[in-house]
């Protein structure tokens, strides 16, 4: 099973992804491949899997992605490989992913879940990022009209979870999770004797 | 929002639904319209609408329901102007309703949930039917081939919940009603700053 998370920044997207992955052992947040060079700390395969910028570009070319992007000069993408893998091992994948990659994803007609988590209103959003207190004026300006783009794509999402206390979004991303896994199509692959009722 | 739950006799809904009404105070249970006369202790309103055979065929001839059948000798059906009053006053309705009755609302088009409670497995159900003790062979002989039957339709639902343990299948239709809180056509109704984002 495949979920989707997206988020404008400030919306407290880390927290929630961290929470639900100490509630669910059987999740996995998924692992980008980067062309950027680690930095102090991460680890191969765990946080990235580090690649030329070669290799990347003849992955795009044998579609080895689901989706990929041009960050900051630098190229990120998810293997179509490493996640069947994780599937195969009977692992769920959780996409911390933004919403161009939820749109080629779906272009790809990718089975998933999708998830919007957005702020009460864009007031608060603002007083969230303004508490941050470690940006100026213009860097807030920037990041406030980016959330409000993303805010318009709430449309290609199944579900739309308001953060408005961290506890109540984190109960409502449980719940959705647990109503995926007793989704149909989920749950009948559990069901062998139903699938053959005649 | 509507609510639509199924399951063969024996399966354990009726506990389920108890339940579920208990603790979403916003729910309530679909009263059916119906010709059949008032048992000892029913309340008009509150188990069915009584009326007589001539009302109910014209309200069959004026599309006045969602769905509506043939039960031994009478007619029941769910009346189009209740629900939409009910939602009106904001409530969700929970629908206790046979396979018959969903291919008659999925034919309409009706927006809703689709929930079918299965039992572990066939022998299972049997056992429970059993131990019921109350039935002769032949009546639990009619009650599984009839659940086999209403089980072959589970294709309709969009979600399925195994009630192996009460506990369990009270937690996940728990969970699927909250997600269907947040789904994005329930959600946006509650959030028009999203809607009017530009």
């Amino acid at each position: 099973m495949r979920i989707f998370l997206s988020g404008p920044s400030g919306v407290g997207k880390s927290t929630i992804i961290r929470e639900i992955l100490k509630k669910n052992q059987d999740i996995v947040l998924s692992v980008s491949y980067t062309t950027r060079p680690p930095r102090r700390g991460e680890t191969e395969g765990k946080d990235y899997f580090f690649v030329s910028r070669e290799t990347f570009e003849t992955m795009i070319r044998d579609n080895a992605f689901l989706e990929w992007a041009h960050v900051h000069d630098h190229l990120y993408g998810t293997s179509l490989a490493w996640l069947e893998s994780q599937e195969h091992q009977g692992r769920h994948i959780l996409f911390d992913i933004d919403v161009q990659g939820v749109r080629q994803a779906q272009e790809q007609e990718t089975p998933g879940w999708f998830i919007f988590i957005i702020p009460p209103t864009l007031e608060e959003l603002s007083n969230r990022l303004n508490k941050r207190g470690t940006e100026d004026e213009q860097t807030l300006n920037t990041r406030l009209n980016n959330a409000r783009q993303e805010l318009m794509a709430w449309e290609r999402y199944n579900y739309l979870v308001v953060n408005d206390t961290i506890e109540q979004a984190i109960h409502d991303i449980q719940s959705i999770i647990d109503a995926c896994r007793c989704s149909r199509q989920e749950a009948i692959g559990r069901l062998p004797w139903l699938q053959k009722i005649a």
